[in-house]
């Protein structure tokens, strides 16, 4: 079988059984394939996470090297966000051609260290090698708040589910970059820093924490692909209302047919989606200036999906496989 | 300029002045380039490594993919080794093409957990990714013991130098396995061992920490580059005498004209050199089976280079670009 058959999600389930061989006595403290890998250290628990962006596959050259080093280190950074941790030392893996211009490779590193000061991480260590292509690996290396830890398996029942900023401005971004999409220079800024320079959240997540939230994931895959991630570590369903999905106006207006299609499909928008009693989210709200959306409630659910409903409460058909796009053709 | 011009270590240097923005005040505890990073843990230090093996360029089809597995695990123990640490958590990023067969994939990790194992390792995390070709980025969280660190930036002149095992085996099985050489059961068997599955030297870390010893790399470049690394971090000269250089009987005799080239600059043995107090060696020996030779001396040198010097005592011309073949047709 090849590994395209079985995806992505199914190779992570079986390589995590086969490297598990005895992590139940070692205490690991939440399950392979969670945001980031947690161990106890010796007075506060410790979180590492790592990501790889591969040329033509994760990046292009729509985005400068300073850009692509921002983003390689944010999108590491997102997965201690949505752990409710603080990130503190990054290792950096470097693959790149021979003729790499050397000017590249220094801005790439500028920007990751833009990113690096803004959240106080060190760029620790790291390694260069040589590759056909570009392939960069990141190692963040944090801790959890000693109030706990936001994983995907704590969402229950009863759960409002909530989202911060604003979702699908990300893929906006993505398509005016891909497509040449000339816009004025505001919604030309606002969208190329969605998509190219996204904030990780981790003031967020540690305020999610401090605030009694422990079910969280960040939005890598897509708003319904990764509450997906939510509903079956935690065995719970997801009923979502549409209308309520937050998505900026910018969005709306340059996209006014794709933007829902974006916000819960399109990825990469490294915002949060969180699941907590309703009576938290007011409190959540005063501690922050990020917008908070409730869009929906964990309900009970042996199937452990998300499930999409309009103004009216009817379910709306939803095609896993072939996103929305296909749904919007219905 | 061409990441080629400036070369692997050039180009390190460079990153590590960008990437080092304001560690000195924030308790990194070794420099950049050493072979693992080290930083302040609430009750022992932190190491952690990073190491990416690209298809066609670390590796060919001569490894299974077991024998893969097992060893880009092995030389980021080996980095800890080095450290005199103990390793802990594995996070795992694989990027590889989508007609990958699950079966490669699964026996890649299964070496990985084999190697895991037996140094009490666990796989606590990691990525899976899409590239045109497979990459592979691990990444050890370690702990130094209480007694100190193995850096490169801690020999003296006077000290010692000293190897783990044997040197050149692993270049030796990789002529063997590209050049399609047939020997004896045996031979084959320890020389492909010493290239595919190379034992990363944790207990001998360990051991070196505990006697006093504070000066070590790993030995992956080659040992003569590698101990020029720990020359110019310790800012010593290293005096090598090249009779004295521990070679493998079944190298000496299959490969009588390349063996000692092999040795001093064929890399990938994941030996261990170290300098210590010349008094400290026997106390060394007795703590371990693995043999434990002295190669040579460090001395006050202001070019921070190793010489290689002969049974009489005199200077071995050594062309540090050109390597080992290009010396030996002088």
């Amino acid at each position: 079988m090849k590994v395209s058959e079985l995806g992505e999600f199914g190779l992570i389930k079986l390589l995590s059984k086969i490297a598990s061989y005895d992590y139940k006595n070692r205490q690991l403290l939440v399950d392979l394939g969670d945001d980031a890998a947690a161990w106890p250290g010796s007075n506060s628990i410790s979180l590492g996470t790592t990501d790889t962006m591969v040329e033509g596959i994760h990046f292009t050259d729509k985005a400068t090297r300073l850009e692509l080093g921002w983003k390689s280190l944010a999108i590491n950074l997102s997965d201690i966000a949505a752990m409710g941790g603080i990130p503190k030392y990054a290792l950096i893996s470097l693959a790149l051609p021979e003729d790499t211009d050397v000017e590249d490779v220094t801005q790439l590193y500028q920007g990751m260290v833009e990113m690096a000061k803004s959240f106080h991480v060190i760029i620790a260590g790291g390694n260069i090698s040589t590759a056909p292509l570009l392939v960069i690996t990141i190692t963040i290396f944090g801790e959890a708040l000693k109030e706990g830890l936001l994983t995907r398996s704590a969402a229950k029942p009863g759960d409002s589910i909530a989202v911060t900023g604003y979702l699908g401005s990300s893929a906006a971004g993505l398509k005016m970059l891909t497509h040449n999409m000339h816009f004025d220079s505001k919604t030309t800024t606002y969208f190329k820093k969605a998509h190219l320079q996204p904030e990780p959240r981790i003031a967020e997540g540690n305020i999610l924490v401090r605030e009694g939230v422990r079910a969280a994931i960040d939005i890598s895959d897509g708003f319904i692909a990764d509450l997906d991630h939510i509903c079956e570590a935690s065995a719970v369903g997801a009923e979502v209302r549409v209308n309520d999905i937050p998505v900026h106006h910018m969005v709306k207006s340059h996209f006014p047919d794709q933007a829902l299609g974006f916000a819960l499909s399109g990825g990469e928008d490294y915002e949060l989606v969180f699941t907590t009693a309703k009576q938290n989210i007011q409190n959540i709200r005063k501690m922050t200036d990020c917008p908070i959306t409730v869009v929906g409630e964990i309900i009970s659910d042996k199937l452990a999906k998300v499930t999409l409903i309009d103004e009216k409460g009817r379910s709306i058909p939803w095609d896993r496989k072939k996103g929305w796009e296909h749904f919007k053709e219905q």
